[in-house]
């Protein structure tokens, strides 16, 4: 490019009728021409928006002969002046004007794009991803990207304000022990050795609280080699932080004015104060899940002690085995759900691993229900009272072992509230849920393993149940869930060198193991470690929410498929022997 | 930790003789204990600073029995009242005060420390780094990463505000063909292949400027897997920008205001605008440098015209080889270096290079010289003339190959800077650089390779030399200077897919060849890509600078040694045989 080229003094979309009859000059690309009439009409795009430019012989024969060449994406420079448009479009912002080329430079030319360059496209995925350079000129993918720095940005102004430092943690780091599967990186200059691509910053973060920085942040990329998932990807973003000398409430404080800061400014939205909380036992008790979505009722409610007795012995016989019997009260939904689209929520509790559903509709003729008949007029009246059932209403119930009810009430109460379109997206629903189990029972390995990390600190009173009953053992951990999707976590950790022991041991390692795994975060601990606790956020889905998209490859600039290469780069690919050899590997054949 | 933790109201940095009679809490370190005179005194740190807290057994008897069992970095609570001090300590900014304890919470012990919490400890490099966490508990490390956090939130809020939009690119992606060596990244699910880690982001936001974002910018990590010096590491964080329908002029003016607002914020340096801009020729021909330290001047002079005739056989045979013979003139300085202090000098150009380094010190009493003898009265004349040469004046010559002399006068010009103590840390001198050459030739490659990297534009005027003479091609590209130091760098780039595939061929790639490695971008480029160029700054060097520190890992939380390992984490390290089978890879032995 020379300097001669024209440069703009106006983004498109900024232009409207108060610059009627200005000369302006505009770069952009040509969404479309169509010539009418013996004029050119040319939609311009740049990252604003899309203006008409009207080519006319008698205004500019040049501007106009060579407005006949240009076609879609073509990359152009044009300089003319504003007018009132003839024909006004209410579609777009801009749509009261038009500008009248008097000059026009084509600074690039376009083959056909194999894609459109409009929101509304039937395109694969693997298409738009193949030409992701495109499919970022689409409005949509411009807007969702222009919104992702801008959350990014608020984020980071709020933290800076509040006395956090953003400090850089490495990214060529150690394997994780305890975590999920790293991403290794070989390492020449130290052979037969690897880095690992960090899964959080988790350890530099506790150790920059050992260091005395007492408040940090950093919106991080972090690494999981794990299968993929729509909402997955082997990188991620995450805003991370970590604060000292601070307690549960003092985190979740400074959070909640960090998510009512991005709703105001993100979406001005006005986010009450404080944030609802609930325990855990609380949550998976009344909606089978430890990331409910509160904007719909539907709560599960325990009706073993109800049906234990009767003659439906399904439910009796599962009590009878420690089981438990179950109930979700589709409030004044009793017509909207005919035998057919029962037998389908039927199938939706099989696939987490329900056995049946048994249902009870609310008539105005009373009750109708196959298994009613199980049970006497006590039973029936208790039941409809410990549900809160009324006519116009549906019941339905799950009996088994716990967790099985469990999960497929929680999953048939979400199932249920889409189904109904209950779930409003412009009703943002924020909700902490407290007091996870710090440890789960892994059945594969034999052992106890961490349900968040083995950072996590125990809730104080029960510390003792460590030896005793390490299952009942409560953390001092909080998810933070918006909508029914978790979009944060943390945790205040253990700060003793002991009692961090004394949980490596919980986990099974012998002092050996744990000294070699985390020898240095042991160490760290001996010299005057502050009581410290965080939270990190995953921002790719917290975007992905906020705008209302439904998957976050929406939200990143140049995703991995779920096979976890790029279709337009073509990554990963084969090395040359050269590099493996530098690097003392070499690829082995698959048995 | 419980939830009785007394939680701070100040911190100690902040209280002055204001708060005389208040009551605080304050958490922190025990910097120091002192028992004296029936009172206990401790220093207490915390991010702000340091304060005397008093233990008095006639205010608390609990607490001054639990500051007797208190040692350094112990980690404590402690609510007290704040009094005038005693003995006003000059040296701190709170030393006109200390706080009387009647509350002292022990919330962590430490072991004695092996290395002390003070900036001026003599301890090895890789002690501190092993015991980062405690390296960086010291006030100038601190204030160090607080530094570097608040130029990234600058240049962030100028860049958002200027309409840049932060957009994150992969880290996992491609190999970079033409560039420095990568770090590989196994893939499992991909066996056999390999991302690379990026060397930049530079396709990707060429990608972006095609998709229409126009103004990107990221501070982002990047990685070069070569051996390392003082102000490289392996991962290393660059503030990265690019920018459509601009020119060179545009960048470097939304460019020198970014810096103008960063040496206001941070430093709250008034820099005036435009920074001086020197063209790559001129800055060889009189500073033997592309970066110059503009601080002093020292200027290289060409004397091969005066002194081709003369009897000196060194010079005049040199410029009968096509050789040159340059000077500089240390004005002013013809007595601040004695014989011995020149042959030193001499040693310094020898690394450089050069066979040997002639001198004239031009004395009240004529010219001091082993060489004047060999020139007549004219020809000194001319060379006093020529380099401005006055008594009190030292001539240093180097006669040899251009490169040469210009390599070994613009070390010792710098180093003679330095011994002259003339490099004034508080003078901060930006220069731009510009026109550097488009390509230079590989001898051991037998080809041309890109300067810059090959999507570099070469200057319009130039393009036809492509073909002719490629060595005289120069490039729309540009450093960023600032004392000596190039602190970034960018370029137009090409735009278009035939000057590319042009460019690749004057690289010596077969079409094919190019099409493989870079077909992405080349089929990318024939959508409509807008003329586009950027600029990418060193963000660890620019805070080492700007902090007036010698070495990037001052300004870097968890850097690597020169040997690419980390001592606090031991990264990297050996992976499980497991680990490795999943990747398909295995280590090979060294031969």
């Amino acid at each position: 490019m020379s300097s001669m080229l024209l440069k703009r003094t106006h983004m498109c979309g900024t232009l409207n009728s108060e610059n009627i009859d200005e000369t302006v000059v505009l770069n952009g690309w040509v969404q479309k021409r169509r010539d009418l009439g013996g004029l050119i009409f040319v939609d311009l795009r740049d990252r604003s928006g899309i203006l008409q430019i009207v080519f006319d012989k008698d205004i500019s024969l040049e501007a106009f002969e060579k407005a006949e060449t240009i076609g879609s994406e073509y990359v152009v420079a044009t300089r003319g002046k504003v007018r009132k448009r003839q024909s006004i479009n209410p579609n777009l912002p801009t749509g009261e004007i038009e500008v009248f080329a008097e000059e026009l430079q084509i600074l690039n030319v376009s083959e056909t794009p194999p894609i459109y360059i409009k929101d509304d496209d039937d395109v694969s995925e693997g298409l738009r991803l193949k030409y992701r350079y495109l499919d970022l000129r689409k409005p949509s993918m411009q807007s969702n990207l222009v919104f992702r720095s801008k959350v990014s940005n608020i984020v980071r102004n709020f933290l800076m304000e509040e006395g956090f430092i953003e400090v850089e943690t490495p990214m060529l780091t150690k394997t994780t022990p305890e975590g999920a599967r790293d991403y290794l990186v070989p390492s020449r200059v130290n052979p037969g050795k690897f880095f690992a691509l960090p899964q959080s910053p988790q350890l530099f973060k506790q150790l920059l609280m050992v260091s005395g920085m007492e408040k940090y942040f950093q919106i991080v990329k972090c690494f999981r080699d794990e299968d993929l998932r729509a909402d997955r990807q082997p990188e991620f973003t995450q805003i991370d932080c970590e604060m000292s000398f601070v307690d549960i409430d003092d985190i979740m404080k400074v959070n909640e004015r960090l998510l009512q800061r991005i709703f105001k400014d993100a979406l001005n939205i006005e986010m009450k104060l404080p944030i609802k909380k609930i325990s855990y036992k609380e949550a998976m008790e009344r909606y089978g899940s430890d990331k409910p979505d509160i904007r719909f009722g539907f709560e599960l409610v325990d009706v073993s002690g109800i049906v234990k007795n009767s003659s439906f012995k399904v439910f009796s016989s599962t009590v009878e085995n420690k089981g438990f019997v179950k109930a979700i009260n589709i409030e004044g939904y009793e017509d909207a759900f005919s035998r057919k689209d029962i037998t389908s929520l039927e199938e939706v509790a099989k696939t987490y691993g329900a056995k049946g559903l048994a249902w009870m509709k609310i008539t105005k003729d009373g009750i109708t229900s196959p298994i009613a008949k199980f049970f006497d007029e006590e039973e029936l009246k208790n039941l409809l009272e410990i549900t809160n059932g009324k006519t116009g209403d549906l019941l339905l119930f799950v009996a088994d072992k716990l967790d099985v009810v469990t999960n497929a009430l929680g999953h048939l109460r979400l199932e249920i509230a889409k189904r109904l379109k209950l779930l409003n997206p412009n009703e943002y629903s924020l909700l902490w849920v407290t007091e996870f189990p710090l440890l789960e029972y892994d059945e594969e390995d034999n052992r106890y393993v961490a349900k968040h990390h083995p950072f996590t600190a125990p809730v104080d009173e029960d510390i003792a149940l460590l030896d005793t009953a390490p299952e009942k053992v409560r953390a001092k951990a909080y998810d933070i869930v918006l909508n029914g999707h978790e979009i944060g976590g943390g945790s205040i950790r253990i700060f003793s060198s002991q009692l961090q022991q004394k949980m490596f041991q919980v986990l099974g390692f012998s002092e050996e193991e744990a000294w070699e795994k985390f020898g240095f975060l042991l160490e760290a601990f001996q010299y005057g470690t502050p009581p410290h606790g965080g939270i990190a956020y995953g921002l790719d889905r917290l975007v992905m929410l906020l705008t209302q998209e439904e998957n976050i490859r929406q939200v990143i600039a140049f995703p991995k498929t779920q096979n976890a290469t790029c279709p337009l780069t073509n990554a990963p690919s084969l090395a040359d022997y050269k590099q493996l050899k530098e690097l003392n590997i070499a690829v082995i054949e698959e048995s």
